[in-house]
């Protein structure tokens, strides 16, 4: 669980709102893909399956973006939706751990045109130092602390085995890292202003149990 | 979002409590390998970034469960956590997918003693079916639907491309599928009693984003 979920922002946003935000922008840029000018709340709601009173009041929060009758214009909101995000801008991303989910992520066409970009990808072991996995030579992480720091990253993708997580953290924030998404199964300790999110499946998967029968 | 986030279960527990739940029992497992007998709400709390008030209060929504002074038989904790989640059995997967991401779930390690296995893997490239990946071979996702009726398989996770991800789960639904886990980037609209989880970095990431300077 990271502390974003117990925690507002500086704004007084509430974290929850800052987390559904994501969920909108990228409804919205499916629809401009489809050559769609004007959304509602309404149309959000049934993408998204969050009530159109709650979209309508997230958004309020940041500004008047819809009129009551027209609806939102896709475009302006997603304009709006990537400022509030700061991804109005390219973040390069360094990613730690060249196996199997390190490889994948390397290669994921997902990040394009949503505000991220994986620069430099870093492993520990030396027989896949140095080769190549998709657009990226393999650093020794002996390398990570100092081409981080040089390249001023601020964001990190952490892909190593859970034994070695906390260590790679510790080096990562001592490099300048202000947000890691973290794949190894296990929760990291890191500095207050420090943002950690986690992707471990076994999560979902067991959120989703509870309710089978 | 999946619609879990706004439901409440069938037995009046809070959806956001229940999310909770595979956070404590994830850090009570890594207690129990460490050799630990006891913890404690504050230790939790310090582990997961929640605090030891609403640690003890979701716990305690459940039964009783620790005693105050001596706090939590992490064996214990552990049973009723499983119990509670549904993971105190094995529950097979079929993934739809053998592209890079696919391939990284299928040999990863990490679904080991914590209620999953997979079982199948299913790919609609002629180019791939019939190939080994990790210890499975894929399977055509022509016969995805009969394959997972047969076995009575409740939970997918979906690795397809986001243009192909509804029709899949489509179909996923009509073999008697529960439980979707997908990371194609992409919302999915599916029947009430079908639960959703998403995994896609880049909402993480923009969660994240939104805090940083």
């Amino acid at each position: 669980m990271d502390k974003n979920l117990i925690q507002s922002s500086g704004r007084g946003i509430p974290d929850i709102v800052v987390g559904r935000l994501p969920h909108y922008l990228r409804a919205l840029q499916h629809m401009a893909l489809e050559g769609r000018r004007l959304t509602s709340s309404q149309e959000l709601s049934e993408r998204l399956g969050i009530s159109a009173a709650q979209i309508r009041k997230d958004l309020s929060l940041f500004g008047e973006f819809g009129k009551q009758g027209t609806g939102y214009q896709i475009d302006f909101l997603l304009d709006q939706l990537r400022q509030i995000l700061k991804v109005n801008q390219v973040w390069d991303i360094a990613l730690v751990g060249a196996g199997d989910i390190g490889s994948a992520i390397a290669r994921y066409q997902g990040f394009e045109n949503r505000g991220f970009r994986v620069t430099m990808i870093f492993d520990s072991n030396p027989n896949i130092i140095g080769s190549q996995v998709g657009a990226f030579v393999v650093q020794s992480s002996m390398e990570m602390v100092a081409c981080i720091s040089a390249a001023q990253i601020r964001i990190a993708m952490l892909a190593v085995p859970a034994v070695n997580a906390q260590e790679v953290a510790d080096r990562l924030v001592g490099a300048g890292i202000k947000a890691i998404l973290n794949y190894a199964p296990i929760s990291l300790n890191v500095p207050e202003d420090v943002h950690v999110q986690y992707i471990d499946p076994v999560i979902h998967l067991q959120r989703m149990t509870y309710y089978l029968d």
